[in-house]
């Protein structure tokens, strides 16, 4: 991953849930950056959330400022203390770094409803700090892993008027995965000059085609934060002409896709990558009710773990997904170039040979046209396994 | 189970999926009896919904009517060949017994997308018809199981007027279950007189509290179907007087209320009977809002599996359930007698051994208070298992 001028990270061993873990990232961003973040609708929304937003509205560009990340520990659920906790954390950070406390970004994500560990991070915070560096973000991908299991993160390059723009993007998330505005854990930076404006529009629309079209089991995390950051090290983007302003808006959602679908494809137990594309439809919305139904079916899920191409699984879940006035006549459903549906019921030159030939595959693309209108979304789902029962029953044992 | 006046019960083994398999019902109806149905909700529903409702609207009580029940499958999603299938059934068991087609009822249960294999029902008809007893509930019962592991059934007596009022009901399901109207075949039988009306307003009070109210997998079946009939041996319901009524009303929905239960204790994979109870919401529908967002949450269902009290999955459910201006400071989660959440977070008399305790048990009320008005609303499901993945992911196998 290439690294951003402006910003630096460091990772120490804090012990927060296991000894001997890179669990806590510190991320230096210098003076003169802009940050624009999104965070989870969950009404229960972590401590760190909050005080995250807060940070946001009142933190000063013109002074350096941090951002602080554990994992081990959600600090959600956890009340009044909790708030005090993430207060005492970003006290300590400021502290260290000379800085007043609101300069200080806390991020946590782990078990909902502990205590917080502050003495713990408290103490890993010089460590941290000691080993920051530029070309720390591989290490920062993984320090910010909970059940993971591999780390996420990439880097795009673009020519800006004879300047080379770079942004890199490193993401968690693999369980409690249905992100609404943001998902779990998501930092991106570039080296581009962007203003606040920009920088909160790019990354609304970035995160709305990439990390809030993603479900791994439609659990909405009570700490997913996305958070972007421009340090003004090379091309002014607001200053760009529209044609260059899209390059870079190209390659800043290339980036958030990637970041969000490494999550699905990491997602618990996760064997197969489903790509759910809703096309010819009324309007945005019932094209989404329909794709997230399919998404969030653990019998479409189970299937394809299974890769049975029990396509009446899809069907069914079409039919439940609450759009008025579906004509199933017109409905036709594919898996990948397959047609499996046409005319209500299956498609007269369907053979189970071609769907199962799709359903081994590891990445497969349900496609679905309504037949009603000109809109389409997509959406990215995996499959349901053994695994993630595993994985989430033994969770906190 | 008590056997009803007026109403018997035939059983063959057409091997329709497995040989030798009781697959095959017959329920005879004496003429003169009223009979209500609801059914399912889903949009691609199956040919013999269709037929059922079409029937219903067109058959004569003055003769007697059958009902025709298979399994192995699901005739849906088989476009007008289905519809064809599915007559050709009805005819050949009006034929058999010298009625009009419209005198029966077809219900089809099991895989969806294949041909119904008509041949095979017709062959089976004469040996179900031979089979013809009031004593067969309990072979009826096991005969409409699919991937059910125990039957379901459930008898009641109470008197009225001096006489004896007897209700019978059968239901099957275990996967592919939140009845949205109706539930995944449920015969539920009376030998009391009841009007068409009162009969179809009991039926919907009675499936809205039971078999509207479970979810398995929250995936809404192509094929829901319950039937509510009363052959008028008895006492005649629209004449007793409100507190008699209510005598009967009680009964009836004891009955529905046991079945639906019995669904989701023998839900695909389930270990554990969870009653999720919303009390002081504003309405019916943000109650059910809430109690469905848990039952649906895999993560919840994961932790319910392991016995695991991890609450802070709950928080996070009732944080994503789309109410607006949740007051987090009041609401209050119970795990039966057990608080675990308040002031937004843990409560601080909960230890987590009282959590394990109640855990451990098989059958759990989660209790959430909204403190936002007076409405309530009960829901059941069941947790999820590694058996829910294996059973899902080996079906058509």
């Amino acid at each position: 991953m290439y690294p951003i001028s402006g910003l630096q990270l460091g990772i120490s061993c804090a012990g927060i849930k296991v000894e001997g873990r890179k669990d806590l990232t510190l991320i230096k961003v210098e003076q003169g950056s802009t940050m624009a973040g999104v965070f989870t609708q969950n009404a229960f929304c972590a401590a760190p959330v909050h005080i995250c937003k807060q940070h946001l509205s009142e933190f000063d560009n013109k002074d350096d400022f941090y951002l602080l990340i554990n994992t081990g520990n959600a600090n959600a659920g956890t009340g009044q203390q909790g708030f005090d906790d993430a207060f005492q954390c970003c006290q300590a950070a400021a502290d260290a770094t000379g800085l007043s406390r609101v300069q200080v970004f806390p991020y946590s994500t782990g078990v909902i409803g502990e205590d917080l560990p502050v003495a713990k991070i408290v103490a890993g915070i010089p460590a941290a700090l000691n080993d920051l560096s530029e070309d720390n973000w591989a290490n920062a991908a993984q320090a910010i892993m909970t059940t993971d299991t591999v780390p996420k993160g990439i880097s795009r390059q673009i020519q800006l008027q004879g300047r080379t723009v770079t942004i890199t993007g490193i993401s968690k998330g693999s369980g409690m995965i249905r992100p609404d505005m943001a998902t779990m854990l998501a930092y991106i930076a570039t080296d581009a000059k962007i203003s606040d404006e920009l920088l909160a529009k790019l990354l609304q629309n970035a995160a709305e085609q990439s990390f809030n079209r993603i479900s791994v089991d439609g659990d909405t995390s009570t700490n997913d934060s996305c958070m972007l950051i421009a340090t003004g090290k090379s091309a002014e983007i607001d200053a760009l002409s529209a044609d260059e302003q899209q390059q870079f808006v190209t390659a800043l959602n290339e980036v958030f896709e990637q970041l969000a679908k490494a999550i699905v494809i990491d997602g618990e137990g996760a064997t197969k990558l489903i790509t759910i594309q809703i096309n010819q439809g009324k309007g945005q919305q019932e094209c989404l009710d329909v794709a997230y139904t399919i998404a969030h079916s653990p019998l479409v899920k189970t299937a394809f773990f299974a890769s049975d191409p029990n396509w009446g699984r899809i069907l069914a879940a079409v039919g439940r997904s609450g759009i008025s006035d579906l004509d199933l006549e017109k409905i036709e459903i594919f898996l990948d170039d397959v047609c499996i549906v046409s005319q209500g019921g299956k498609d007269i030159h369907y053979r189970e040979q071609d769907g199962q030939r799709i359903m081994d595959q590891e990445q497969i693309t349900i496609r679905i046209d309504l037949a009603r209108g000109n809109e389409s979304a997509q959406v990215w789902t995996c499959d349901f396994s053994y695994d993630y029962v595993k994985i989430n029953a033994e969770y906190r044992t």
